[in-house]
């Protein structure tokens, strides 16, 4: 018995649309029902927009960042300062950081972590590229926004013995007490890190 | 500043993803950022059966459920059986009641609920097309799977009353305590109702 007893196309699309983050059959199920009713207002221009990233997105040549050219439009926009670049782990981060507003230089993207059992060395992260662009960039600060995990304290670790010679300042994420937070809530070692880099008031 | 700071072609798709039902803009720049990781495998086929549906969905001609045919899949079974229509007043509904797979006969999309506020009268709802299915089908029993609410009730009652005189049994959807419920967590409603409706043991 047909899922949808709508035939067997609505019945690929739910499950496709399930298998996003976050959706589920039920999810996937109202959120196609939504689109049907909006078949040519909602459902055309969002199967268009799909396809045409599908077909046009790839990563920046320069930074990893995702785009629909060469260059991200970060690494394409001249008032972005180059003497500042942000290592960050993901897109996810990079876009976060984006939505924070707060940094006004250009981003290295790794695509993930230093991991050592999952076969993750330098070169799978752009370590190399990233080293080129330091000495040719002309850059005089990398900020290390990598994950407070083990996995990307290690990878900053390892970043910062990489660039000791390069004669660039490599600085890190402050740790402490996120904005907004209240001490009762706080895990162990977020009080611990608050408490180490205390600074005068 | 882009939000993805990948084009305006992510940013658009992201917009459109946000407007789904039970998503939001973090949960559809999760699903967008899944989907680019996987471009080939997930984000083309998804985009091609969207547009496949926004292009081939249509209500069936009979019915009213959703189809890629001029008649769904429901009313093309020949092994449905043509004595028993079932209303309901969404597609969404429809789906619910396949999923229990307790009903072997055919359906009534109403598509809404009568309203005089919202000026939904009974040619809306294809109540004249009920009432020409029911004569022309050899329908024995008409079962009204409407909602319990007030709206659902009424037009539940209007149908009752139309389909007085047309020689069919009319029948509705037991109301009492859900499957699995616990007396201390149901509303009054519910109670009284399963109370007045009770049965020998």
């Amino acid at each position: 018995m047909a899922e949808a007893g709508g035939g067997t196309a609505i019945d690929e699309l739910i499950a496709l649309m399930a298998r996003l983050p976050g959706l589920g059959p039920r999810s996937a199920r109202r959120a196609v029902l939504h689109l049907l009713a909006r078949r040519a207002v909602a459902m055309a221009p969002l199967a268009a927009a799909m396809a045409e990233v599908a077909a046009s997105a790839r990563d920046c040549v320069v930074c990893g960042n995702l785009a629909t050219a060469d260059r991200c439009t970060i690494c394409a926009d001249p008032r972005r300062a180059t003497g500042e670049i942000c290592v960050v782990e993901g897109v996810a981060d990079l876009w976060a950081m984006e939505r924070a507003m707060v940094f006004g230089g250009r981003y290295h993207v790794l695509g993930g972590t230093l991991s050592a059992l999952d076969g993750v060395g330098p070169d799978d992260l752009g370590i190399p590229r990233l080293l080129a662009r330091v000495a040719d960039e002309g850059v005089g600060e990398v900020i290390l926004a990598l994950g407070a995990t083990v996995e990307g304290q290690t990878t900053a670790h390892y970043l910062a013995e990489r660039l000791a010679g390069a004669g660039v300042r490599v600085s890190t994420l402050a740790q402490g007490v996120p904005v907004g937070g209240e001490l009762d809530y706080l895990d162990d070692g977020t009080i611990g890190a608050a408490l180490r880099a205390r600074r005068p008031l």
